[in-house]
């Protein structure tokens, strides 16, 4: 599946993947208006909306990038008709050609994880059929339980040709919390990182693992160290945009082949007509200017990218 | 809530809660022709024999026990119709006036954390209209992404009088790699246990506090340093019986007022009929081998803290 993923980045030149974090007050009027006027003011009106919302950005943009991350959250707040629009999500964007990384943080005991692993990457057996619930191409793991809870996240990848993306040193204000504590005179989050490059060997595509890392684009000086102790790990790096991230501190998080990271924006790209950059192509072409926001980042990032080789 | 808990708990004389954690496998031949039958070896068939397995277990034992805590992966692995499946479960608890705490073990950045939050114990808005979407009473709390993933979480509880249980070290084998690691001089799941004590207090019931943790009945030791840094947190003791915990490694983990814990047993209790000791009762009667394992383990339990006072 990193394979997949690395042929999608090459084709569409954007080591970037869209964040499908909706939030109601992201939704333009027009588009609540026609769901709720159709299913009321209910949690089916409100996955509606959603899915209406996330086509259209998905319709405007899928030639455009290699991937998208729906963030579970957003979906399960609005109970089983929003996790019936995350389902629909998936499969419109695999339909579209998109890679789907499911962005579900899950993580728990050995026969729990392993649960997880087969309802978002793998089959359920059900008598004499098989299912695959969910049906993501990654999804993002938890490690704080370790190995046995991390391990049947990769038996089925293996399985099933899929990756993960395991968090390393997130994106958020007091991730150092705990994970920048020192451990043997090094962070906690190196040996995670480690770790992760150690379970990685195990499930290799052609020149990256199909076993990747979170680390935020808010933490550029943590993510060049990272860079060097998992230089086979694919790196997720959230935080782009609207947490503060940009095109200039990342280039550390590439190799030096170009490849190695996938960014992520969410609200600078899903919300980008609420911005004063995109207000131009009000909330009627909010996709287009969705679209634009892509290209800007796109531009932002490559030209990061160029830009080290010439300092 | 925890004051509701813990009223329960002195109600029952149980220290103890059912997991609600169905496998296939644990589900008697009858209950899966019986639900195959009418939807089919699909996952709506999956579903609807967990929903009846579980609706038996918990009629058999509603009267005995304080609270159930279902484990959502068990549900999620069958996508769309297993989560309906979670929720009607949640529900039905709820009624047989049982107290549920939802193991989600979820845990992300600040507004994502939010969408969880809201969608498992708090409340949505839509339009004028807002909504409990799965409202259980407590959900367990993955801490790795530092205090701004969890305040969320504890402003909800606040907000609706419920609460959360924050991982702090987990019953699995591998639970030391990264909760072990030694951090100033100290295991980092006491730096966690502290943290967890000091959220604990800003949202406290009468002795103890809303937010409790953690702490597998596989590390009885760490359990008893942990009730010392923790006295005012209630401790989800996970491991109890299939995963190798007794009631003797039990004791620490409890206060010198015969509070402080509450013991989850999953296959233990409601997979009974399979074991040797209640092989007796035969699958036609799991539900009452289930009961026989719940007055078994709080025997188990009364009898170690009854002990410990004789020594």
């Amino acid at each position: 599946m990193i394979n997949q993923l690395i042929d999608k980045i090459k084709q569409t030149k954007a080591p970037i993947v869209v964040g499908l974090d909706p939030m109601l007050s992201y939704i333009p009027e027009h588009i609540r208006q026609k769901a709720f006027g159709e299913l009321g003011e209910t949690l089916e009106g409100a996955a509606e909306a959603i899915w209406l919302f996330n086509k259209e950005i998905v319709d405007h943009t899928s030639d455009l990038i290699p991937a998208v991350k729906p963030q579970i959250a957003m979906y399960e707040q609005f109970g089983i008709p929003g996790l019936i629009t995350f389902k629909r999500t998936v499969d419109y964007c695999r339909k579209k050609g998109l890679v789907v990384i499911g962005d579900i943080k899950r993580g728990d005991i050995g026969s729990t994880s392993a649960a997880y692993a087969d309802g978002h990457l793998g089959k359920v057996t059900i008598g004499s059929n098989t299912y695959a619930p969910f049906d993501e191409d990654f999804v993002t793991v938890n490690p704080y339980l370790g190995s046995d809870g991390v391990d049947p996240f990769i038996k089925v990848c293996k399985e099933e040709n899929k990756g993960l993306f395991i968090l390393v040193k997130t994106s958020n204000p007091s991730s150092g919390e705990f994970q920048d504590r020192i451990v043997d005179g090094r962070p906690l989050y190196e040996w995670v990182g480690e770790k992760v490059a150690e379970w990685g060997q195990c499930h290799m595509g052609n020149d990256y693992s199909n076993i990747g890392a979170v680390v935020g684009a808010t933490y550029p000086k943590m993510g060049k160290v990272l860079r060097s102790i998992m230089p086979k790990t694919y790196i997720l790096v959230p935080g782009y945009g609207a947490q503060g991230g940009q095109g200039k501190d990342l280039v550390h998080f590439f190799n030096e082949d170009g490849l190695g990271a996938i960014v992520n924006s969410s609200r600078g790209i899903i919300a980008a007509y609420q911005q004063k950059t995109y207000q131009q192509y009000g909330a009627e072409h909010f996709a287009e200017a969705s679209r634009a926001a892509v290209c800007d980042m796109v531009k932002d990032i490559q030209g990061a990218l160029e830009a080290r080789h010439d300092e």
